[in-house]
């Protein structure tokens, strides 16, 4: 991974107020907060946790999480599970239908490599893809994505579920692995039913369940009302951001991660632009009307970003106004998307590095 | 600059077809249409023109824009500058409002190795800064940059321009080096009156301009209507994208650069998903209520983006939908922030990959 070739981002010691901007700096304190926070949670109800490594793709953060209790990783695509592998991750479940020669080929060497690779698949055209590949090869194990009402992938139905999970057992070169979803925020009742009906039907047929997996840090808190599941996957818990402040699951405080900016104008009375724009925070809106929270200046609005710069609406903020040269943190709505535009990241603790890390699965394409 | 490791993304001669996915492609025919026609533009009504290398980031781009006739480049952020200096630009404008220290040791080396550099500044602020640095080095060349209604960075009024510049030319180490403004587009008039104004305050006090500096694609082909600019600054005309159609500046057939992506699920009649997600084509939406065009699929509409899925609402569509499996070829909303998340950029001439370019300053921070 090759940042900037010209500049040194940091090192430890150095005090973040110094760096240079923009620059996402994560709160070590906070993450190893938040780590053992979620992991308490799984352990007091007995969910195995699978932390989702998108949000952070560097194999360092991921140990802290198996060291913490979790039971495996969690990616989203081949070159983030090789990434991981690579650095000794055993056990990776990638939710994601994978299809195309290139993918079949690289998911075949992964399943040689590593001990417990396992993806997901929610129609019979992915499934026989996967065994046009694996038949001859070291079986993989498939678990049958379910859709119930987040309304992306997954298979309709709990006898769709049943139906897939025994064409898979059919299929040559895969093993059925369980079930998986990835919920809509607020229906653990209603993931509850579609999976026990799904295990209810399996069990009728003698098909053998051995992992159902629940997912998403939106639904994180309400993991313990899915009494189906038997582990959770979750990935911006670890950093924390906006979007979770809103949803309750954590306080300003919990937010690890926040992005360095500096004011470099001050146009008017009523606007600052700051040197962060949508290649350092990102369009995420999340359902949020602007781009993210300034700390300490509760009543800016970041109303629009353009590449590289962010503006910043301050006629509600009082005589106290951020001037040309200051530095000011932003939380952003969704730190997964921040991670992945740069090639390292910068942990402090109390304003003073602690360690620069590689983002080693960022920018990977499949 | 290191793309996936496990992975070769493609080669010369190769289909397009066959690619692995998401994969942003670029037309090689469309790609040399636009530059030409351009630049064509440009000449006819005797403004230099100044590509901005954010939209490809890509030296053998700019070196095409140049053997077409372009004057220099523009640039967003030091690291930009660095990489095509590196490549041997010498008259390079960053427009940016440049402050603190670690950037100003950098714009310092940056100045001592290229022949003409330029950055913008509209505050005494950023000029002190600037001053502090290059007082004792060699001079360099600082344009005021003017908000003529873009309401993003610049000067308030022509007299503010007036006496910034007036600033610049007493203050050491520094030499004024003209205007520049990014306008709202469709305000040419504006525009004009805002820089003439200025220019005439400029000669009243003797204060020699040689460069006024009209910026945008969005209002590029009214730039021939801001007689005061001596040159036009552009970057996404040479991709085009959706927003770009939408302005009139260019139709579907002028994209040069596509998103290729897999349908990776069909869970219902009406619902498809691909693997080009938010981490793909960006959740830039520009206006726009979805997140790109697919060409062939007129009626379909791209309605939500998580990292790595995109869902397609196919209800519009006729009898004939993508299939699991199929590849499909998106315009994306804005060509620039795509750039920005891929490390290499793959050509093709109908359909057969002419060569794969490393995007060399992709992902740099400052």
């Amino acid at each position: 991974m090759q940042e900037n070739p010209f500049a040194v981002v940091a090192k430890p010691g150095d005090r973040v107020a110094d760096l240079s901007t923009p620059r996402p700096i994560i709160d070590e304190d906070r993450l190893a907060a938040n780590i053992a926070r979620v992991q308490a949670y799984m352990d007091q109800h007995g969910l195995n946790f699978r932390p989702h490594i998108k949000t952070h793709k560097i194999p360092a953060l991921a140990a802290e999480q198996i060291t913490a209790g979790a039971k495996g990783i969690n990616c989203q695509k081949i070159s983030e599970a090789e990434a991981f592998a690579a650095a000794g991750f055993e056990d990776i479940l990638i939710t994601f239908n994978i299809l195309g020669p290139q993918k079949l080929e690289r998911l075949g060497a992964l399943n040689e490599r590593i001990s417990d690779l396992k993806v997901v698949a929610d129609s019979t055209a992915t499934v026989d893809g996967l065994s046009s590949y694996f038949a001859s090869r070291k079986p993989l194990t498939v678990l049958v994505e379910c859709d119930t009402g987040g309304g992306r992938c997954g298979v309709q139905t709990p006898e769709e579920a049943r139906s897939l999970a025994e064409h898979i057992n059919n299929t040559p070169g895969l093993a059925f692995g369980g079930l998986l979803n990835y919920p809509k925020p607020g229906s653990a009742a209603v993931v509850q039913a579609f999976l026990n009906e799904a295990l209810l039907l399996l069990r009728a047929d003698g098909i053998a369940c051995p992992t159902v997996s629940n997912g998403g840090t939106p639904s994180l808190f309400e993991a313990h009302l899915v009494s189906a599941a038997t582990e959770h996957r979750a990935g911006t818990y670890i950093y924390n951001d906006r979007s979770m402040v809103r949803a309750g699951h954590c306080s300003e405080a919990d937010c690890a991660m926040h992005v360095l900016a500096t004011v470099v104008s001050r146009p008017t009375a009523d606007r600052a632009v700051i040197d962060a724009g949508s290649k350092a925070l990102t369009s995420d809106l999340l359902g949020f009307a602007d781009y993210g929270t300034v700390v300490g200046y509760p009543e800016a609005v970041i109303t629009g970003l353009s590449e590289e710069h962010g503006v910043i609406d301050l006629s509600k903020c009082g005589d106290t106004r951020p001037k040309i040269g200051d530095k000011i943190r932003i939380i952003p709505n969704h730190t997964c998307v921040v991670s992945n535009l740069f090639d390292t990241m910068v942990f402090h603790r109390d304003g003073v590095v602690t360690r620069v890390e590689n983002v080693a699965a960022r920018g990977l394409v499949w």
